[in-house]
């Protein structure tokens, strides 16, 4: 009998609508509905579903058709009798995206086409104790630049090129990555410089976020909201709420490695006290033990628990423990549902998720009445690449229009 | 150089822009201009911002006064040369919006008009622990009729009403509010139905929600992200981002009590352990002495702390501790950097900011290179009930085209 009013602050005064606007609108309308379809859809179900009249959605089609946004995909029945129609469907040509990832194993490359589909996926193991930034992102470079290339063989273009760090990120600028001995890195200028490509746009963006936005895609909007966590050398949280990304008033939300667990607990690097991370990172996870030459730190861990290790299954039952809690005060803070265990947190996920089930349970008081689901997330230790690559091409599935009048993107181009 | 992409997900697929639909775009965007202008704005002043021709402002302005949703008022000069015009501002007559509140220490209720003045505010102590629900909200709904036939008086007619409790709420479903010992009581339609004026549509809300949005509007847009702790027998938090209120998924945003502070700590009655609540809720800060009759909680504990008392001086420290350490997670995650303390903790202040600064400087990661503001909230006891009222008539600013053509609001009304 009574619903809840959403209130929200008043909206901006904008400006009123006129003609040529209306132009990209109804071009943008249109596209839209061609990428929500779940199969290829005819002009005429065009017309029918946007309400615009048949010489618009001709000229329209017309102008998507020569820019590669989309194309022709055979013939489509729309359900009631007569002759068949042609389908229009995304384009596997064009615009793609790029996408790059410093991961706690190596470096990792990743282009997408407008239709969300992985063309090019490249790894190649690293370390950083001993190098440089500057050196790591030169080879990400040469990744880069190869993934360019190949790809242009394709018929593809990359517009823009998103790059994931772990830690938070200011602009262009890592303020202060651990993991890779990183403090105020402008990995996005010392990348641009790099990379061959000139005119290339490269925005830097946190890991956790990048691959909450990949899992966000992967599920095909089945789900809306939910927490992303990504395990490793450093352990960061993705927030998806509503379908949206909630990066925090400068873009460092989801710093979950190091919320308080224990107030009195072991220091952390990062001047405080009992950090999650002091308890379910993977060096607290491996014990201090050093990894074999010829393998990953995930891998060394997961064989250890796998061979009945009595020190790690320990180690591991404390970083369940740990990280239940810890994500208790957040799904308390942000009434989300789902939780999805990514990055080591994904492999480990068997020996970690019914402790971290029984913290909720305990801690997260809606879960009295309304239960919170944990699971491993689906794209694995691809997640931030692809999700960085998905970022990418997002700018056209957003400005389609801005591709098609060569306007410039959402990033400041190089000088 | 470089600047960092913002992107979000496709949106759904809209309707194209209709000639009936551009009717109500341009009435509500020429209403926008004069709420968000600071002084009077004449029509030629809000031709030249909005692009739209004169006669079409000149219509749009007789069809907001006559539905008393804008007034003349006296004369202005635009800056330039010429003959001074007529000045046109949000209407204090016309509609209002009614909150409701049922605090700690009593029941209150407040009429705000379209300009977002308190045109009502009323207050009667109360008790809740020796009387049912049913009561409680008969006695408000009687507060509530007497608001509605004082501002009828004077030309302004309550559109919705809006409850604050504290505790989480499904609907008009209160699920669980201890302090006035509440489990899944339908508080929307018992007060809905105790109402005489029978037509009048009741949403019921979180009351640390409504406060946050209380003091959003109170700061007339200078505060854009904040976090608003609310005191006093239960503790919760209003999220403020980008100038929306953060919800969560189902409404339950911000659940700061049971957050957990020690997790082997004193037992809670919500079932786990070393919640906040347990060290900083005023039942912890008067450790269990019973307040004396004829004061409230609120005052005892002020009046303790000002006379030096040694046990409310040691329970205030922890409790400043404890908040201090839930608030670093909390803001690990939402990366926001302004936290209001209000209710009863705006009231201990003074007692409490110093240990809270101690443990977000020491526990939010990001704090190192960009500093937390921790200061008391500005509306005090009233922000819940204010923000009720400013959330009431907050449909009419969002739709004032609903208003006019009397649509109803976005609430189900009575059968």
């Amino acid at each position: 009998m009574i619903t809840p009013i959403r209130p929200s602050s008043p909206r901006k005064p904008e400006e009123p609508v006129r003609q040529e606007s209306l132009r990209t609108i109804n071009l943008e309308l249109v596209f839209r509905h061609i990428l929500a379809a779940a199969n290829p859809i005819s002009r005429t179900e065009l017309a029918a579903a946007t309400g615009l009249t048949r010489p618009t959605i001709t000229r329209i089609v017309e102008e998507l058709l020569a820019g590669r946004l989309i194309t022709e995909a055979g013939l489509t029945h729309d359900g009631r009798a007569g002759r068949p129609r042609v389908g229009l469907t995304l384009s596997g040509k064009g615009p793609a995206g790029l996408g790059l990832d410093i991961r706690a194993d190596g470096l990792a490359a990743c282009v997408v086409d407008l239709t969300g589909t992985v063309r090019h996926l490249a790894f190649a193991p690293s370390t950083y104790a001993d190098r440089d930034a500057g050196a790591v992102l030169f080879d990400l470079a040469r990744m880069a630049d190869a993934a360019i290339d190949t790809i242009g063989t394709e018929d593809l273009t990359v517009v823009t090129a998103t790059l994931a760090v772990p830690g938070p990120v200011d602009g262009g600028l890592v303020r202060s990555a651990p993991s890779l001995g990183w403090r105020n890195v402008d990995a996005g200028a010392l990348l641009h410089s790099a990379i061959q490509h000139l005119e290339l746009p490269v925005a830097v963006d946190n890991e956790a976020n990048l691959a909450a936005l990949g899992e966000l895609y992967a599920s095909h909007n089945t789900l809306n909201s939910f927490v992303y966590v990504s395990g490793g050398l450093a352990i960061g949280a993705g927030i998806v709420l509503d379908g949206q990304l909630m990066r925090g008033t400068r873009g460092w939300s989801g710093e979950l490695g190091h919320v308080t667990v224990h107030p009195d607990g072991t220091p952390c690097p990062c001047g405080s006290r009992g950090c999650l991370q002091t308890y379910a990172s993977l060096e607290a996870i491996l014990g201090g033990d050093p990894v074999p030459a010829g393998t990953t730190p995930d891998a060394t861990a997961t064989a250890r628990a796998d061979a009945g290790d009595p020190a790690t299954l320990a180690a591991l039952d404390t970083a369940g423990t740990a990280l239940g809690i810890a994500l208790s005060g957040m799904l308390n803070i942000l009434d989300i549902d789902t939780v999805l265990l990514g990055g080591s947190f994904a492999l480990l996920s068997s020996w970690l998720t019914a402790n971290v089930r029984t913290q909720i349970d305990r801690r997260v008081h809606t879960a009295a009445w309304a239960p919170i689901t944990v699971r491993p997330a689906l794209l694995g230790p691809d997640a931030a690449v692809i999700g960085a690559a998905l970022t990418s091409i997002d700018q056209i599935r957003q400005r389609p229009a801005a591709w098609l009048v060569d306007e410039p993107l959402d990033v400041v181009p190089k000088p």
